[in-house]
């Protein structure tokens, strides 16, 4: 998508230089446009965990070009398979709720097999990786095709007015290679001439709406208001919301989706007011073993500082500044379960499905293992 | 309550000086403490609407001896009683949601009926502003003591293990005189030895929760944790929550209450997963002409710039950073409307009712006009 009028992804091989894997470092947005170079597995490691980049799919990619990174570092090493299953170990363990970071992590394992030269298993690696980007990117634009379908619906019911869609989160371009996913069916609307505007929760603690969707959607012209995470019940109750699109890191085979903490109180709002509310999801965010995601998924816990602490501009510099009591305690969970009964629909790459476990396992039945 | 271990009312006048009005200026919390002089009917005004003093019953209390300061000033015009209308007009303009701001209004208006001389009517205004902060605080203190048994009776369910509170935005003593009414019940619960621990939503995007509740507990030293508004959800659906309770700016004789945007959510939740859901009120916040609180409460819209700007700490001054893009536009309505269906009860001074019409009828009979 655009940043400043050029066309850019979240992810890419630097040119000239295919051992350095570059990064949007999305901790300096929205003030910044900063590009972040990530030259080893542990640079990939840290980028992950310290969030300079995030999003269900921009992680997996960026684990499947850590495992790349990993196999120019094992051919260093007495043993090129135990360093690579080091690496990916280390990778998997920096956030234990998004189940498509294991996923791409596993992909790469897969590709290795039957490699026997070392030459072959890096090479292996670099093409998984770009395979991992390639249907990133695939998966969001058939998502954006499949959700277009339905803005489309609700803008012909208005009689043309303008669609009024609610996002919580960042499940944008910025969390996926390009499009995204809960956006991607917006930008395509957009690009249509479809009336859209989007109610942008601000997504404390870490704002990745405000930071991130806000961003995204001002770089690309879309008309958007940025609202505090409790706004949108209100704007529900009075019809000012016409539908409600988030994505999800861990959704189980019965269609209850982890996503950031605060999508469950959207979602009961929108069930409250018969807002329809769907999830985009490309299929690697399934996790066909969980049937139960309350009682199933676990929930990270991140560092309590990210709650007391707000960063934003201060003049020219980014600033971080304490909003409350020094010595208060804080807690910061950093995702909730939405139940399967508040969803109106998953937007997959394959079509739009109910979030339930029949129609999952008529549209993924390959996916389920026997 | 306590403030570095010394009394304070939230509101006071001036030892050795009966013309100027102090009030804690809630704008440098949690960070400094800082005490206002407020000299003039034009001050009251200016502190209301720019928020250094906020919260139901001491908005109503400061409206009061506005009103005071009114008749001090209108003693040196030649009509006493039209200056002393639009001084009244003036501050109920400042905040269109809250009903007790107009309600102190109007009391201080019919304290005046009969009076006919100049320093009568400036006596009547001072007495009849020290009423209102006396009846606040009774009041408060009633409404400690009734919620108080709720906190009582789920201790011993519970076989004393910690009763956790989440509540939302501040209605806490800064809110009100002294005591508060959501957080009275758990003031009188830990004084008493009961084990409480308090969730407190920070309450974007003034973060009255983080700046002020947070606050509060801390200088009483009742445990307490900060979690942001999209947090409670998760915690009731992990039954880390046995009880809300929040405050309400407005509530209709059906029991819908207008309380800080977001509240709306927060009771969605607790429906959703039987956390009971009690709101604390005196009953000057009722508006008896009132049935359906979603169509008829009129919510104020402040400043966009609210929400685009938080302030906090950085290093030893209060700063105000930039946390959107700085094109973005930001909504930013004040509060949302609870409908009745989802609350457990309404804590009052006169007693726990439920929040229907029957109830409210039978208990505050004599404040609905024939």
């Amino acid at each position: 998508m655009k940043v400043n009028g050029h066309h850019y992804r979240t992810i890419w091989l630097k040119e000239n230089d295919p051992q350095t894997v570059c990064v949007i470092d999305q901790r300096y947005l929205p003030h910044e446009f900063v590009v972040a170079e990530l030259k080893t597995s542990d640079d990939v490691a840290k980028s992950i965990k310290d969030m300079w980049i995030r999003g269900a799919g921009l992680i997996g990619v960026a684990a499947g070009y850590g495992m790349y990174l990993g196999g120019i570092e094992a051919q260093k090493t007495p043993n090129f398979d135990n360093y690579i299953l080091e690496v990916s170990k280390k990778i998997k363990d920096q956030r234990p709720t998004a189940v498509n970071l294991a996923w791409a992590v596993d992909k790469q394992l897969e590709f290795l097999k039957g490699k026997t030269n070392v030459d072959e298993k890096i090479q292996a690696l670099l093409d998984g990786a770009q395979w991992l980007a390639e249907g990133d990117v695939e998966f969001s634009k058939k998502i954006g095709e499949h959700g277009l379908k339905i803005i489309e619906e609700i803008s012909k019911r208005k009689n043309g007015d303008t669609v009024n869609i609610l996002t919580h989160c960042n499940a944008g371009w910025l969390a996926f290679i390009d499009w995204g996913t809960a956006t991607a069916p917006i930008y395509f609307a957009h690009a249509k001439g479809i009336k859209v505007h989007v109610w942008v929760d601000e997504t404390r603690p870490r704002n990745q709406g405000a930071n991130l969707t806000a961003w995204e959607l001002s770089q690309e012209g879309v008309p958007h208001t940025v609202i505090p995470d409790n706004v949108g019940g209100h704007l529900m109750q009075h019809q000012m919301v016409d539908m409600c699109i988030v994505g999800t890191d861990r959704t189980t085979r019965t269609g209850d989706v982890a996503n950031k903490i605060g999508t469950y109180l959207k979602a009961l709002a929108a069930f409250d007011n018969n807002v329809p509310f769907y999830v985009a999801l490309p299929s690697s965010t399934f996790d066909m073993n969980l049937t139960d995601g309350v009682a199933q998924i676990p929930i990270e816990e991140r560092d309590a500082e990210e709650v007391k602490y707000v960063y934003g501009k201060l003049g020219n510099k980014v600033e971080k500044v304490l909003i409350t009591p020094k010595d208060s305690n804080a807690a910061n969970f950093g995702f909730d379960v939405t139940p399967s009964r508040l969803i109106t629909g998953l937007i997959t790459e394959r079509g739009v499905c109910k979030a339930n476990e029949e129609s999952i396992k008529k549209m993924f039945s390959d996916l389920i293992r026997k």
